[in-house]
């Protein structure tokens, strides 16, 4: 099965991965979050090749996640920017930064490589799952997955439970 | 630059993603998360191939983010399941269903695919990212990053800006 395969299906988190499930392509976004705007600084931030960032740039383009303008003309320079689609994958980045410091940490004293502030208050964000009904913090082990009537069909299809 | 030279960097970012950064990866841990434990329902609930599959599986025990153990000695077969490192990336899964949801659906009025609802209360669970100093629900555009001294000498030295 091929990943547009896989896309094509009830599961939000599936398609989600459709445009964002690459660590090229989250790697971009975090540079657009730290206000990296052009070309060249993505491409030394990255180590990315020239063909692999304009190949996810542009697709990142074509499923409305960033905005192009140019900002030269002769020569023509164009520069990237988050669309509110893309200011809205803000909670991923977040939860991968703050996994990333609890389970892969070269060390604990260390100072955080990267800190996310909160303007209105000037504190450290932190990441907290809250339950929007009861306000209480949610773990892994007190949230139960239930499926909707087209993805458990779905998956039914597929078999092999 | 391959990831692993990627991963080799002060952003918690680029080294969660050197592990979590494979939309097949991520797939598997969605089964984990829904309770699929056995090879043969990854694959068909995935669509991967068995090598595909089987690397991945690899890599994942080997970063400790499952576990595996026999349930058959003749002939021998395994059980995965998710780790504490790896019930940990819930917020990851959170995050990608909710804006999977907003911004990548086929319909507004459909029955959500994939429902999280919080033990304690039976309520839906919602992400919202709270600023754990102030209480007040963080959105992108309050929130500040700022660098720590290695990662921002290590970004000074790839240039580009």
């Amino acid at each position: 099965m091929t990943w547009s395969e896989v896309g094509n299906t009830a599961c939000p988190i599936a398609r989600a991965l459709a445009v964002v499930g690459d660590r090229w392509t989250v790697l971009i976004l975090r540079e657009l979050f730290l206000g990296t705007r052009r070309f060249d600084a993505f491409q030394a931030q990255t180590g990315m090749s020239s063909h692999l960032l304009s190949t996810r740039l542009k697709r990142l383009e074509e499923d409305g996640v960033i905005a192009r303008c140019a900002y030269s003309e002769r020569p023509l320079r164009h520069e990237y920017q988050l669309t509110e689609k893309g200011l809205d994958l803000y909670p991923l980045l977040l939860s991968l930064k703050a996994w990333g410091e609890r389970w892969e940490s070269t060390s604990t004293t260390e100072e955080p490589a990267l800190t996310i502030v909160h303007r209105n208050c000037n504190h450290r964000i932190g990441l907290d799952v809250i339950c929007t009904s009861c306000g209480e913090r949610v773990e892994a082990k007190t949230a139960r997955f239930s499926l909707g009537a087209k993805f458990a069909a779905e998956r039914r299809a597929r078999g092999g439970q």
